[in-house]
């Protein structure tokens, strides 16, 4: 067994024969709706569309001149989308033995979303009459202008609505996933430019339709309630308290991004970390050989995992941190008595508008080279990639610039737009420092990931300590950063010049809330870098089961390298922005209890006994959920080891070739097991809260302490938050570190594949794959999560 | 190398000659101190402690009669503590070759506790001048009552005595440990219960020194304080204000405490590794073989690392509790105008008087059987310490009544004390709860460690993750049991009927602190038990090394795996105590600054951005720490891999027992990096909290807000609590259930020793080793640390 993993690094078997796979060329399953619009006659199709965009325009029209300018935009983006998708479609399939194999990962991805889907709808549909039945019972909302009904209706749609749009939002990212990933493959075999061109197109495809369906989504709930409420004409509603009413639509967006991540990243992990286990470390075979059986599992966990699962959670990040931005603009609007405060009220959906065309140029400044046909010297992916980003990050300065010029001047205090200006600078530079702090405690090209290496060359249990504390210390300068971050932007917001009545400055919490719009202002073309990733990692596999020469391999595994590296930094980056938007929506949570309950709910006092509980039990949840998402990976992973090795015993023929392994089974099995587990974590997450609320909300009204309920969840929130971030951070690097330093012992160093060091570094590797991909991305969701289930739920708390 | 592991499992080899070591037979050095006291005139000796009782009870006696009675109780129980070391001392200390092995790990600990004290000493000295230079320049001072040198002199004398006696209840504990263990060895070769009972009572007496000393330390200088200024004579001090000076007290016990853990964790666990990684892993030879030339190095670190640094942990534990009890009781007397308030400051210094009481009735019930001359059936050693801990709770419970009963029995409130009474009985069952959770959890007679052990059946990989998820998920429980006593008890406080002049409940945080007394009320026979582990383990390396027969090791095999059971719930024990001992030290804090301040202090709101940043940074501080304090013995563990494998090829004859392996190398090594690595984690702790409030407090002043810095300090404090708590449930737990799994394997589950299942097992041990004996134990040190640091620092951060 010692030298088995010695075969991996050996040359293709020489008279290794061709796996013959049946013909299985199939048609791909949609969901109902897709299968619909599919069916229809196109005119018709025109027909409503043009109808149904008259009205949207009507309505924005009626509603502000820049919702009209946001729609534009929008639709102006999904155009440019259907042209990517076009464009990358139009490429060639590549030879059946390619495309058969990228249709049993696209049926493998297809079936598990469905189930999956089908599953998260029935919780979301239980949840909603949920909502609808405490909307409706509850006293407090007669109080606040609307009708029981008219309310508990507004809240059940926009979380009906953010969950389908968070559902269609993962299915486009796999969609486009499943389908470019043996384009890549295929043009792999003659222009790396090319491979790379189209896994950037298909990833900027699901970024701009993600980005965009968030900022239309929100826009068009906006306006339709503007319209529909008659806001602003006297005796109704206030336009500052409209953006309250959206909450909804964040709630049911995160709820589906929580499930979808939670069930996506232990189906990718499990099917990782028991391929890898029998196949590479038990019988020596290569990554994404065609014998192994969970071969195909572990690619279709590429797309439910990273693609799918990602695409909800950036259009959750995005139409939560629009959400708290506008209740924020609004409650300053207010209280600075602005004139005119739809500018900053609107300015999150226009800083995003602006997110998607910059992010379109940055995208397609990466073109073909003019000499397509030629494998010649290849440039580094990396720095492609990254030339596209400086030209988003430039032109994002300067639209941020004009933006606040537009939008958030008033002549109250004409230079404040100038600080909120700032306050974008301070949330862009934050983006760029949390990527570069990212990459230096994961790059092997850097001291830490190097001192990691060598700490597998004394065994198994130190590169396991010197990984853990790597990530335990990585979580320093990140906060450090964010630290800065909040208290700069609260100063500049601060002393913008915009007072309340009695003169006191109110800017800071806008300021910080500009600055997560900054952070997030380049959302598209992160996304774009971060879909990247797993397309390439597909192809990879595509090109190695169906046997491709080696020099197209390289070309695959030279864009797979890349699209680790963009896959790390955008972790971290969406850590970043979660933190700050937490922030935002906690400090939006206490206005919404303070309108509700009609006094001053300005502090959260963690002295208080209970309130000091709740901070306790929401850390606590944070370790809890963690530790069920890691061990849902380990148990998965258990029963997949099981099973390959049972096929490995029963089908002797399949290490020679000769016998076909069984895919499918492999499949089911990881698939109903990621169901069954990302129940649990998922319902803790979402019970908890209420039922702590609700707790102390009895136990206050019993030992007469008013507000009771709402504060414990408040500190509940707040240091879950904290904790949340801390642990993502440790669980995101010390993942990403492990899997460089094993790639980095993989280049040669410290004996090289195959040697004791090399087989330290692998168990290192396997425990950071749920780190990395499962309990860490689910975190950063879940703190947003839990912000937006207390702000929809507040009234319980009451 | 895959089939040495198992010659461990093999019999001793038959031609295996004796080791000769040289005749070293060495003086135990000893602190000056003590070499001074030794060498005194005994008569002088004795006119000298009568004279310096008398003047202790002098004083005592005009203080309040309490005072004497706490006083005589400790008194008593020190002359109990000889008795013990005396009957210890007079047992035989085997054959040659066992007192040899005894004294070199008794040099060994004794070098290294010089060395680091030494260390430490300057520290303490250095700080000890910044907390003088702080109280004299600061302006608050003048307004309190004490002139600027009285109050300055004051915390610095209370920090040097706090950090002296600390420094003496670890040398306490080593001196007796370095002693006890070769007795152990030797009464082992004829009766396994004499050899229990000299480790019970080995331990006991460190447990009684330590606990009187912390009781006695705080009841002199109460007194002292209380006469020398005139307390409660018209004009001057009221005597609610007197357990505000202790804070120094607790403050130079916890800086001692933390680097005294930091130090020997690192010690000690760096040997274990180093020594395992070679020893075990590589050349296959059994644990604690003479042929390891790092087993000295690992059995002195068992008496710095556990029975050292646990004594200073514990004196620390019992002092800052008493100290915060006292302000509290004190600051709820003068709420209430209680007319006598002496009975609710002093209540703490008597149920820890009780305390030394009943834990040695408890401990003195473990006794000898009738025939001490046979090795026959042998009692589980679990079963009886267990015996003489259910005799010491039932006692607690009734002297916990009477005390109350006695102590707290006020007019105002006829039946407050019952409620109080109800509080204790709140703490001894969370105790008792704590320390069953915690074998659930690291028990192999349960399920949680028995999945840990099958999930090593398929790789290093699952069995680090199924590790982590264990000791993450083994956070809900405690959390849980926590919350409900913190509410519980404050209820039951708020509703004893004390009230203050406008009729509000006030007796709700003393409630707490009595709940706190009541977990801690029986920590000498706890610490007897917690000193009993690292004794029994010290023995069996002694009977290993002198090559005794199988059946004298078998009988230290059980004393030393019941031992681990100990020390396992003894760190439940203690992180439950510091949890609740944060929050009042908190609530001390809080008290304080207001008093400084002489303005309310009662909330601290998490809204402003500052204090979240304060919170995200006192967090962050944990991660951190932990992160160092793990790589700390990371590290050192390698050096020490490095110089065994060194010895192992440069001196070939070791194996066969020709050679000599060099010893005191690898002791010296292993000293010089702890010392080296216990500074940075240490630093950061100390540094910390004081530049984070400066910097506020600096932040505050130019943006207009009094009280920042203190407010965000009392945020980091609140955070690192929580985190703190979190973090080391989690490090000790899933150390501890490694361990354990590894040792079910090893009794011939799953494979049994040598098979891949205990590879994977051994991985996950060691990974443990700096989780449950570094990182762990020093942060429940670091917390209270931290509460005690910004009690004494806080006129800085005004």
């Amino acid at each position: 067994m010692d030298d088995a993993m010695e075969t991996g690094s050996l040359p293709l078997y020489q008279d290794r024969p061709r796996t013959t796979f049946p013909d299985m060329r199939t048609k791909p399953t949609m969901p109902l709706m897709f299968r619909f619009l599919m069916r229809m006659n196109v005119r018709l199709l025109f027909v409503l569309l043009f109808l149904g965009f008259g009205a949207i325009f009507y309505v924005g029209a009626s509603t502000s001149p820049i919702i009209v300018f946001v729609f534009s935009i929008c639709i102006i983006s999904f155009l440019l989308s259907i042209y990517l998708t076009n464009w990358v479609l139009a490429k060639d399939e590549g030879p059946p033995e390619m495309f058969q194999i990228s249709d049993a990962i696209r049926d493998g991805a297809e079936g598990f979303f469905k189930t999956q889907y089908g599953s998260i709808s029935k919780m979301a549909f239980l949840l909603a009459l949920v909502i609808f039945g405490i909307y409706m019972f509850r006293p407090q909302q007669e109080s606040s202008g609307l009708g029981r009904l008219t309310s508990a209706s507004i809240t059940v749609f926009s979380f009906l609505l953010g969950a389908v749009c968070s559902g269609m939002a993962g299915y486009v990212g796999m969609w486009v996933s499943v389908r470019a990933n043996v384009r890549v493959s295929s043009a792999a075999r003659w222009s790396a430019r090319e491979a790379l061109q189209i896994a950037v197109r298909a990833g900027g495809f699901s970024a701009l339709v993600v980005v965009g369906m968030a900022v239309i989504g929100v826009a068009i709930l906006y306006a339709t309630f503007y319209v529909w409420l008659g806001v602003d004409s006297p005796g109704s509603m206030k336009v500052t308290d409209l953006p309250l009413l959206l909450v909804g639509y964040g709630f049911g967006a995160s709820f589906v991004a929580l499930f979808a991540q939670l069930g996506g990243g232990i189906y990718t992990k499990a099917a990782d970390v028991g391929a890898d286990l029998v196949g590479k470390v038990e019988q020596g075979i290569p990554e994404d050989d065609p014998r192994n059986p969970a071969v195909i599992a572990d690619l279709v966990g590429d797309n439910v995992g990273d693609c799918a699962a990602r695409g909800a959670d950036l259009f959750e990040s995005i139409a939560a941190e629009i959400i708290s931005a506008m209740i924020l603009g609004g409650t300053m609007a207010q209280r600075c008595k602005i004139e005119d405060p739809s500018g900053f009220i609107l300015f999150p959906l226009v800083i995003h508008s602006f997110d998607l065309i910059i992010s379109s140029v940055g995208m397609l400044s990466i073109r073909g080279t003019r000499d397509p046909g030629v494998i010649g010297v290849m440039e580094d992916p990396m720095t492609i990639l990254q030339k596209g980003y400086s030209v988003t990050i430039v032109l994002a300065v300067v639209t941020f610039g004009l933006s606040t010029r537009w939008m958030l001047y008033t002549e109250q205090a004409p230079s404040a737009w100038l600080n909120f200006a700032l306050c974008g600078l301070v949330g862009i530079m934050t983006a760029y420092i949390f990527v570069w702090i990212t990459q230096y405690y994961t790059d092997y090209k850097h001291e830490p990931v190097r001192k990691l290496a060598l700490s597998s060359s004394t065994g198994h249990g130190t590169n396991i300590i010197a990984g853990i504390s790597l990530g335990l210390e990585s979580t320093a300068l990140p906060v450090l950063v964010i630290s800065v971050s909040i208290v700069l932007a609260f100063w500049l917001g601060q002393t913008s010049g915009l007072v309340d009545d009695a003169g006191n400055p109110t800017g800071g919490l806008f300021g910080t809330a500009v600055a997560t719009m900054g952070m997030l202002s380049t959302a598209a073309y992160v996304l774009t870098m971060d879909m990247f990733g797993p397309i390439a990692d597909n192809a990879g596999g595509i090109v190695e089961m169906s046997q491709q020469p080696e020099s197209v391999r390289e070309i695959t595994d030279v864009l797979d390298a890349a699209g680790n590296t963009t896959k790390a930094t955008t972790k971290g980056f969406a850590i970043g922005s979660a933190a700050l938007a937490s922030f935002l929506l906690f400090s939006a949570y206490m206005d919404e209890v303070a309108s509700f309950a009609h006094t001053s709910f300005t502090q959260v006092d963690i002295a208080i006994p209970e309130v000091f509980v709740g901070g306790l039990l929401g850390s606590m949840l944070i370790f809890l959920f963690s530790a069920w998402a890691c061990a849902g990976v380990g148990r998965t992973a258990q029963e997949v080891v099981n099973e390959v090795r049972r096929q490995f015993i029963e089908r002797p023929g399949i290490m020679d070739f000769k016998e076909k392994p069984d895919y499918e089974r492999c499949v089911a099995i990881v698939a109903s097991a990621s169901l069954r587990e990302m129940i649990k974590p998922g319902a803790l997450a979402i019970i908890s809260p209420i039922f702590v609320g609700i707790l102390f909300r009895i136990l206050g009204y019993y030992t007469g302490h008013p507000l009771l309920g709402a504060k414990v969840v408040a500190a509940m929130l707040m240091f879950a938050t904290v904790s949340g971030i801390l642990m993502a951070l440790f669980l995101n690097t010390a993942g990403g570190a492990w899997d460089n330093a094993k790639k980095y012992i993989e280049t040669g160093a410290l004996g090289g594949k195959g040697s004791e060091s090399h087989k330290a570094a692998v168990t290192g590797d396997t425990v950071g794959d749920p780190f990395k991909d499962t309990a860490g991305p689910s975190l950063h969701v879940l703190i947003k999560m839990l912000a937006t289930i207390t702000l929809v739920m507040a009234p319980v708390f009451l």
